[in-house]
Order: C-alpha cells, then sequence, then structure tokens
C-alpha cells in the first residue's frame, strides 16, 4: 500500500471511530485533548507564596497531563485587574482565577465565609468544613450564580496583626488610630474608633513613613518584612484575629470546567488541594527566619489585649447579625460554620493543643 | 480495502511508530499505558480514615487517569502481613504500600522520624518539614537502600493518650502499670516504670476487660469508641506526646515507580499529597462528635501531669542519644529535624496559638 494512502485512511478510520482492535482502541480512547487556558491571579509576582500556589497547580497540571493541559497564571493587572478576576470568571475572559475570595465581600459577604472572616476558622478546622462539614457544597452552590465551579487552592495560615507606630495599651488607644485594614475586619475596627483605609499594598509603606496612617495589616513576617514596615514601626501586633486561616480558592468558569475530560477535572482538583497543603507548608518555613531577623531588629511584639480582642468579637457578631439580614446566603453558610466552628474547638482543645503548648516551652531542654 | 487487512496494517504502522500524520502522532503520544497495581495497606477496612486515605488516593489516581491506572488497595493481611508491607515492596511482591513508617523502627528507627517520634511534630509542622526543611530529601535517599519511593499520604493529627483504668496522678502511680504501646514510645515508657506490652488492635479490648492489661493507647475518639474501651476504662488520657502528627506514607516499589511514564508519576504524588488532607479532616470532622459522646457517657478526660510529660520528655532524650548511636541514618534525619522544630514552634506560639487559645474561650458568646 502506498504510504500516502494509508495514512489517509487510518486516520479516516480513527476519526469516525471505526477502528475496534485492541491496539488503536486504546490510542484513540487515551487521546485527551490539548488545552490552553489563562488563570488570572488577584496577586503580585512578590508574593511568591500566594501567587506561587497557582504555579504550582498549574505545574502539576502540566505535569501530570504531559503538557497537554496548560494552565497560564497571570499576575493580577496583567490581563485582568486584580479585583476583576471574579468577572472575569464569571463572563468567560479567562477560564481561571486564583483569588482570596474575601476580596468579593461587596458582591455578598457569603463570599468571605470560603476565605476568612474575623474569628472564624483556622486552616485544619476549614480544610475539615470544607471537605466534611458542607462547606464545599454550600460553596459549590452559592458559586453557580456567578458561574463558577470552586476548588480550594491555599491558606496563608493564621495571619499577624499588623505594624502600630504606637503601643495599644487599652482599648482607648485604639480611637481615632488611621489603619490599613479592609473588609469586614475593617467595619469592626470601625466600631472600636479606628478609621480604617483601604490602601494597595506597594502604597501602604510611604502613607505609614509619613504618618498618613498610624497603622498597617499585611500577611506575616515573610511578606511584611519584604515590604519593610519593620523600618517605619516599631510595634508589631498578633493574633490577625480577623485572619485565623484565610482560605485561597481556584475558580473556574463552569461552562469551561464542565467540558473539560473528567480526567483533567480530576487532575486539578487533587493538584489544586496539593497547592493548599504547600502554601501553608512554605509559609510555616519561610516565617520563623523572618520572624526572628525582625525581632533581632529591634521590632516590638505584642499580643492584642484580651479586652481589645473581646471588644471586637462583640462588634462582630453585632456586624455578622446586619449581614445575615441582607444575605441569605452568608446567613445560611455563616450558621454552619459557626456550628462546625464549636465542635472544632471542643476538640482542639484537647489533644492537640496539649501537645502544642507542651512543646512550646520544653524543647529548650536537649 | 478490506477491513482486516485496514486494521491490520494501521496497527504495524502504528506500533512501528511511523505514522507521523499529526492526528495520529497525537494519539500515540497520547496512548498511556494501562496499569495495575496492587497495594498492601497495614490497616484494617474498620479503622476507616486511615484505610481511607489509601483508597481516596487510588480512586483520585484511576479518574485522573480514565481507569487506565488502577491501584486495588488489600487491607492488612489480605494479601501481605500488615508489618510485611516494606518487605512486600522491597522485593516487589507488591508494587505499593500503606502504612505508618514507624512500624518499622525495628529495621532502622530512622523510618520513625518519617511518621511521628515522642516529642515531634504536629500536622503543619510535618508538611512544612517535609516539603521545605529538607525531609523529603532526606527520607527518599535513606529510603533507596530498601528499594522504595516515598510521598506522604496522610496524618491522624495529635492522638490521644489512652484509656486507664486507675487515675494516674504522679509520676509513682505509673510504676508497674501494664500498658498496650508500643515502638519508641514503649520504651519511654519502660523508663518511667511502666511496663509496655505489645497487643493487635482486635485483643485490647479482652486484655483490658480482663486486667491482663491496666491501660491501653490506640488513635483517637473516633476510632476508640468503635472499640468500646470506654466500656472497661474510665480515664481518658491525653495529649498522646508520642503522636503528635504522625504521617502515614504511600511507599512505591522504586523500580515499579521509574516504569509509570511521568504524568502517572504526577497524578500519584498529588493524589497522595491530597489524600493526606482528606484524613486529616475526616478525623477533625469525627473526632469532634465522638468525643462528645464518649464524654457524655461518662468517660472522665485527663490531662497527663507536666511531671510525667517533662520525665517522659528527658527519658526520650536518653533513648534518642541511644539510638544516635546506633543509626547513623537517625542522627543525621533526627538533627534536621530538631533543628526545623524549634524554629516552628517559637512561630506557631506567636499568632497561630494567639488565634487558637482566643477562640476556645469566646466562642460560647453568640
Amino acid at each position: 500500500m502506498e504510504r500516502r494512502k494509508f495514512l489517509k485512511t487510518a486516520g479516516a478510520g480513527l476519526a469516525a471511530g471505526a477502528v475496534t482492535m485492541p491496539t488503536l482502541s486504546r490510542a484513540q480512547q487515551a487521546a485527551l485533548p490539548e488545552v490552553k487556558w489563562r488563570l488570572a491571579s488577584s496577586f503580585p509576582r512578590s508574593l511568591d507564596t500566594i501567587f506561587g500556589a497557582a504555579e504550582v497547580m498549574s505545574k502539576r497540571v502540566a505535569a501530570a497531563t504531559g503538557g497537554k493541559f496548560q494552565i497560564q497564571v497571570f499576575a493580577g493587572g496583567e490581563i485582568v485587574p486584580a479585583l476583576g478576576v471574579v468577572d472575569a470568571v464569571q463572563n468567560g475572559t479567562v477560564q481561571a482565577a486564583h483569588t482570596a475570595p474575601y476580596y468579593f465581600w461587596g458582591k455578598d459577604p457569603a463570599f468571605a465565609l470560603d476565605c476568612a472572616i474575623p474569628f472564624s476558622l483556622n486552616v485544619r478546622q476549614t480544610n475539615a468544613w470544607q471537605l466534611f462539614g458542607g462547606g464545599l457544597e454550600l460553596f459549590r452552590e452559592f458559586y453557580k450564580t456567578y458561574n463558577i465551579h470552586q476548588v480550594p487552592c491555599g491558606n496563608t495560615g493564621a495571619q499577624m496583626g499588623g505594624w502600630f507606630r504606637k503601643e495599644i495599651k487599652s482599648l482607648n488607644d485604639l480611637k481615632g488610630i488611621k489603619m490599613r485594614i479592609g473588609g469586614m475586619a475593617g467595619k469592626i475596627m470601625e466600631k472600636l474608633g479606628v478609621v480604617p483605609q483601604l490602601i494597595a499594598g506597594g502604597d501602604i509603606y510611604p502613607a505609614l513613613e509619613k504618618g498618613t496612617i498610624d497603622a498597617a495589616e499585611w500577611v506575616g513576617p515573610y511578606d511584611d518584612e519584604k515590604l519593610g514596615f519593620n523600618k517605619i514601626a516599631k510595634y508589631y501586633y498578633y493574633p490577625g484575629w480577623w485572619e485565623g486561616g484565610p482560605q485561597l480558592d481556584g475558580f473556574f468558569n463552569i461552562n469551561e470546567w464542565n467540558k473539560l475530560p473528567p480526567e483533567y477535572q480530576n487532575i486539578v482538583e487533587a493538584a489544586c488541594w496539593e497547592a493548599n497543603t504547600w502554601m501553608v507548608a512554605k509559609y510555616d518555613a519561610v516565617n520563623p527566619a523572618a520572624l526572628k531577623r525582625l525581632v533581632g531588629g529591634g521590632t516590638q511584639l505584642r499580643r492584642f489585649s484580651n479586652e481589645m480582642m473581646v471588644a471586637a468579637y462583640k462588634a462582630s457578631l453585632e456586624v455578622y447579625k446586619e449581614l445575615e439580614q441582607k444575605s441569605p446566603a452568608f446567613k445560611k453558610i455563616y450558621a454552619s460554620m459557626v456550628k462546625f466552628r464549636d465542635d472544632e474547638l471542643l476538640w482542639f482543645q484537647v489533644s492537640e493543643k496539649a501537645f502544642d503548648d507542651f512543646m512550646h516551652g520544653i524543647h529548650r531542654i536537649k
């Protein structure tokens, strides 16, 4: 047979699905499509851990598909504004996004529950709620309205409370303080007398240096050190009670998601969960050294007083009551989170806490 | 062309790799092999969370490969004895195993470091050490001697300290206590006067009931409740200081691993990490309700006294010094773990602990 003719005929046979010989049939089944997606991150490349989680996911997906499924990751602003990524996924401008859902609480406060709200869950409690407490089901139902399929894809762990130029000794010291803090936390801080300010990451340093603001929260030691806040604010407060375990998500346009072969959907789900662990682990690995450098350089660590934390907690309950009135989705998902959290806290304060607390003291004995 | 003849010719063309037409070429590249593996678990199906982690991994791998890569999971004893799984992977009887490496500390105590040793790491610290503290590199180098490639695949979280028929009020009360506890923890307990006993899971209840033993440790509320220990021992101690975050592993015969296409290797790695999170999350979700039922049924929760914990910690240092003499691998990897742990504890006792501690108290205010 002439080579050209053989190829043409064999090709036609494959295309029509008429070939029944096992070898060809397997090859045909295996012919997964080449897919190229664009993913819009809400983060700059300089936040290498948060931004990096999307890259880790994307690289694993490519390697797991022999390079056939490529998800190109763009930093915030490169193809879509950092805070425009939900719209972009919803209307199909991009197939995917990587973001912190609480940025979008203005659309609906329920978004924030899928990330962190003040006094919600730590990392493990978040994972348990998403996987076994009904979280995933609730959010996937909620996001359908936005044409989005969600897969958890990263977590920072408990963040720090931020940098203050002056020490906050009592609740009264908060009155009139101008602080760079956004979202629900800003709303709660406002109830305590703080004047919350929305300032982009790159603009915080000059504002704090000039005294336009008195305090600023960002992430934790590793990221904060890079922005140099320690040079212009002496007091580093903890805990970031508004971010006990904020989750990042992979957001996928639901039509694009449904077009994927099940193999690719499964690979993305597994890769997102892997990236979730990767990101927590990386922060846990790089934060200690950064914290040591900061403290070694003169930074004064301070715990928010119990008085202030209790006042903030009570203020948060007021805010949540208001939000329950505004959003049925928030009301429903908040109730699920609170019920689950109460059980988690009961369990975590037994063996897990006793082990950690003991280790914090004893490990210096070698 | 006669159909039969076409098929034969087309098959020969594919087999020889001579087909250059794009459609066929892609199909050919995509023709990943059908692979069937057997995985020997060290666990019974009744431990649905630990055993389940291997099943979660296996199901994800199958779904991510369109069913072409099947890993059949066998319970301990079904095809390989529960504690024979390392030998079985090493000599190729099975391609894979799912186990708690510390079972094999008799081969070399370094195995235990890849799971938990008394007073080592919690879940997050374990993940961070494996991924960013040199853990994975150290273990993969170590396991080469055993013909094994390792991927972390599960974690129980901090376990409970176990069931005691009598209250342990002082270190003196431990003297002569017969306790079901194995491995290094048994060796350390022995230094405190305990008589450690090795008893399989199913035999613990009758031994404790008859008074052949006075105490027994197993896992945590969810698994312990199923074995009914609460009916025959009143005091439930915590923390399980010998298991702050014991990691399970997927063990893969290195020759079989190297034969896999890179796509399958990548899928298994991601699926194992996903199963790791799944297992921690499931325990965190099911333990609280079990603990409530146990306490509601009369179980008395007790924290091991500080006196006892400090004595155990000091005894553990003696044991580790002995093991460092015996095993160069233990010495090298233990040093890496201790150095990493010290940094982790410094970091975790700041924001993470402050957030958790505050939540443990405040959440009852609604």
